[in-house]
């Protein structure tokens, strides 16, 4: 068996239960089909088993380290990006007019996820290049583009974001790295940058950085912030990597995880001659960023979600071969041990990772077809309400799978006992991976405020309405289903105490008071988002069980769906309705706490 | 600040909420009083800020290895385990008689918390030392005693518990160790020993392990289990270590946490020549071995407390310095930024840390005063149900930290940010640290299983009873203080839930359904007495609050605890009451869960 996918668990979130070959019936991916599309995941599935899979033990082990101001990691890592560059995966989600392949976004989420379960940390390297490459595919001038989009959609420079400093993480208003237009146009960017990931390193031949930056005048704060290409080698007339721009690596961040990524406090323009070039206008930096936050955060997800996954795989490898003790009820030592798989417990550890591995899986792909719905749609109406639930999901996208998974690895680690906890096997690696998913890309309470202030206060709660209706309308579905119906009740009870939490938060004109338990809801709303998606897997699997002239794996595999959906449904939707029935009471425990009682 | 400590806390538990001073009254613990205790703690903590703490990350990142077949640890390791060994503390818990200082073993928990949260790993050595002479006091013959119980007691020679083989950890039924009894009266031992702490280590002059083996002939499984005293080098005439005995040293495990431990694959008796000495009758070895079990499992939730403490403090400390953005209703960018623990989503944060941290280490300390309560007390029938009580809620000491003082170790991390994962900060460390906490001594499934079958099925609830008793006698108090009416309420609406859940359980006799969610109900029952810890911690808080002549920082501190007791009784017994629900259902959707559908 594969230890990163279940390609029959795929192919099932997929095509059916979130419809991707309708994707192929529009014009934006009409060159796709269902054939391709499995071509294409049999080869990302190849690549990262031959090349990422076997390393990642290494680039854990190995972390980067500083050598002549340069960061070197495992020639393992170059290896496999190279591997990753040369079957085109670069180019998987960009538009065929600059040469990619145009593939629906939902497939370069599912291709990541394969990587990512493979190796995550070596992964970051490619997708940060492709979060790069489409700021400035977005937003970049023509001519920018003309000289760096090619080689970034060829995996021969690389690409990193540089937000934070030092002293502003979640604070972007109070970033200092300031950039001063020159005589030729050009800016010349001072300052640091903490925490950039692929920052410095050997893999590539040229690294674009995406600088936010302040232009002396504008605006204070986060409204005067602009966002800069600044590349480590200045091109020559040729397009070529000349000389090097004036960047410094300061130094690299140890982490708990994710030790195969670079991670640089990068100094710009020590000397003065740091060469960068505007993108778009000046002081709309932020909003740039935040175009492409949907894609990022839900790659955050993604990553948060395989790490599961990889490690929920491997236990129940483990747990199959591992023979430990006997049944409660026939327990005599004469008789031979069970494998661990026969105990209960075992199996609740092995429900719980597949519920939160799974269901976060289905999640995360259909807020992708929610961006690829983006590029389909034409009614304008249309197209603003899935912009609407998109950007209303994906703070969930990114923190649900960021808690849920997390734990799942926990769980994980805990199947295997002592020797989970040894470095020998890759579940800690996976848990330790895992635990920066919550930082990264907005913490969970930055998610929290943006889920509750932004995206459902901003728009007074149509978005989140809308989603309920939805929910409402499956689980009307699902309630002339005879296995599912008590589910079904459940989730049913959950989104009408939702309901009543979002007119109750909504009602609340005390800003402080209204956000004071956001984190609680933005994780029970998650959970319960994620249950209605396993509620749609469940009614799907259901109908298809009690189709004639499926095989006996066939059926186990759906009543798997079936059996795990109820599970979810049942012990993590109680978990969410405690967390909501918080939200609804305002309680100012917390807020009302003096910062000295601690 | 202390990092380690917050005395004020430690001092309001033992004196004010375990009534401590009323143990000095006694004849075991009569040489003892309120000043020795402070003054002893005083010296614990030094010796842990001087000793222990500054050298954490470096027993962390220097992982011991194997030079010439002997494990080598730094050498800040063995400054700091004879710093300990010099102030007395090895012998701190044992009777006068041995040359101990026959502390109440409330003492010893209280000083071994400051040591394991300036440096667990370390302080590991200490803990299996006093465990396995604790073993040879109560078990060992008048001769072995003689020969070996001084030394470990003066901290020359260390001690280990070898209890799980490559093939068998929780299923201790299935060690194949073997002994085999020579002409003189000694054994000879053959096999493999997996995971054992501090197996090897060139620190101590001799080490004395309690090896659990069987011996030929005997019954199969549990019941034919002896235990042996076993040392790494035999003692010549006089008593003195002197030729190695036939133990080698296989390999060191790497682990994700509790680096700065050896953990070792010991073989025994590779030529045949591994001495031994039966402890105790022989096929009575794993009753002995459980005989200590309270106490080393209370000693695990120790650890795990520690760990969370140590984290919270760190975050308390860091949260107070760090500016990061601005209130929400004020976020003009031209104004300073405000410390991080202004903004709410910390301070739950850091609530939800203290809550766990001081609500675990009540618990803890609680059931070591349940241990001192078994030496004091006098009469047969309080002696019965004192140590009911504790042979209840010693699953519950080991399982509650290990999970809730491990997910504020998480949230302590999320505090700090990207500095959170970076190993330059301990957060992560103190994480890494705890995960191991779930797993050995009893995994938590194993914790679950006892609690459920043996604790509370094994007496037909009469322990639980009785603790119901005295919640609800708490509860009836609580009501009539008007601050804690209605957190009290709560407790007592999950109090009545559990015990119709007991009831529920109690009946069912299909053992497999009974058993099925038994993880799920420690966890919920464990939140529920720490619920009620925290209702008295409040309790006593708020009636001092009444009193005048309180100094503004006393009264800060006790107003802190009311409001953590009552969010303790507000969130965390929410998330109790949906696990103790889900096991009133008797529900089977894991249980009738096929193996395959994984």
């Amino acid at each position: 068996m594969s230890l990163i996918t279940d390609r029959e668990n795929l192919d099932f979130l997929l095509f059916d239960v979130l419809f991707a070959d309708d994707l192929f019936l529009t014009d934006a991916f009409g060159h796709f089909d269902r054939e391709a599309v499995i071509q294409i995941l049999d080869t990302a599935q190849a690549i990262a088993e031959d090349h990422f899979l076997p390393f990642a033990a290494e680039a854990d082990a190995e972390e980067p380290w500083v050598s002549d101001g340069k960061a070197v990691v495992p020639e393992s890592t170059a290896n496999a990006l190279h591997a990753y560059a040369d079957a085109g995966f670069f180019a998987l989600p960009f538009p065929e007019a600059q040469g990619g392949l145009q593939a629906p976004w939902v497939l370069y989420m599912a291709v990541v996820g394969l990587f990512n379960a493979a190796n995550l940390p070596v992964t970051n390297y490619a997708m940060l290049t492709i979060a790069a490459a489409n700021l400035l595919l977005v937003h970049g001038s023509p001519d920018l583009q003309a000289r760096f989009l090619a080689p970034m959609l060829e995996g021969r420079w690389f690409g990193t974001m540089c937000l934070s400093e030092p002293q502003a993480g979640s604070s972007l208003a109070d970033i200092r790295m300031v950039a001063e237009q020159g005589d030729d146009g050009t800016y010349r960017l001072r300052g640091s940058k903490m925490w950039i990931s692929g920052g410095e390193q050997e893999i590539s031949e040229n690294i674009v950085h995406m600088v936010l930056a302040k232009i002396p005048g504008g605006p204070k704060g986060a409204k005067g912030i602009s966002l800069f290409l600044v590349p480590k080698y200045r091109l020559d007339d040729a397009g070529h990597p000349a000389d090097r721009n004036d960047i410094t690596l300061v130094g690299l961040n140890h982490k708990m995880g994710q030790r195969g990524t670079t991670n640089c406090l990068l100094s710009f323009g020590d000397v003065g001659e740091c060469e960068g070039y505007l993108i778009g206008e000046p002081h709309r930096g932020l909003e740039y960023m935040f175009h492409m936050m949907n894609e990022a955060r839900i790659g955050v997800g993604n990553g948060a979600v395989a790490s599961a996954h990889a490690a929920y795989l491997y236990a129940v490898d483990y747990a199959r071969m591992r023979l430990q003790g006997r049944p409660l009820d026939r327990r005599n030592p004469a008789e031979p041990q069970v494998p661990l798989i026969e105990h209960t417990d075992i199996k609740r550890l092995l429900m719980d990772q597949k519920a939160a591995a799974e269901g976060g899986m289905s999640l995360n792909l259909y807020c992708a077809t929610l961006v690829d719905r983006l590029v389909t749609v034409k009614d304008p109406k249309v197209r603003k309400s899935t912009l609407g639930r998109l950007e209303l999901l994906t703070p969930v996208a990114k923190s649900w799978p960021s808690e849920h998974c997390l734990e799942a690895n926990k769980w994980a680690i805990q199947v295997l006992g002592g020797y989970g906890y040894s470095s020998d096997y890759p579940v800690e690696r996976l848990y330790r991976d895992n635990r920066l998913n919550h930082i990264h890309e907005g913490a969970f309470g930055i998610q929290a405020l943006d889920l509750l202030r932004r995206k459902i206060g901003g728009d007074q709660g149509v978005a989140v309405t809308a989603l309920v209706q939805d929910m409402c309308a499956t689980i009307e579905d699902a309630m002339e289903i005879t296995e599912l119906a008590s589910g079904a009740g459940r989730l049913h009870n959950s989104v009408i105490q939702l309901d009543g939490a979002i007119e109750t938060l909504l009602r609340c004109r005390d800003v402080n008071r209204q956000l004071a338990n956001a984190t609680l809801f933005l994780d029970g709303f998650g959970t319960i988002v994620v249950g209605w998606l396993w509620l749609r897997q469940a009614m799907v699997a259901t109908k298809a069980l009690n189709e004639d002239g499926r095989s006996d794996s066939e059926r186990m595999f759906l009543a798997a769906k079936q059996r795990t959906g109820c599970y979810f449904l049942k012990y993590k939707l109680a978990e969410a309705s405690a967390q909501i029935a918080l939200c609804c009471d305002l309680d100012t425990t917390v807020l009302d706490a003096p910062s000295d009682m601690f």
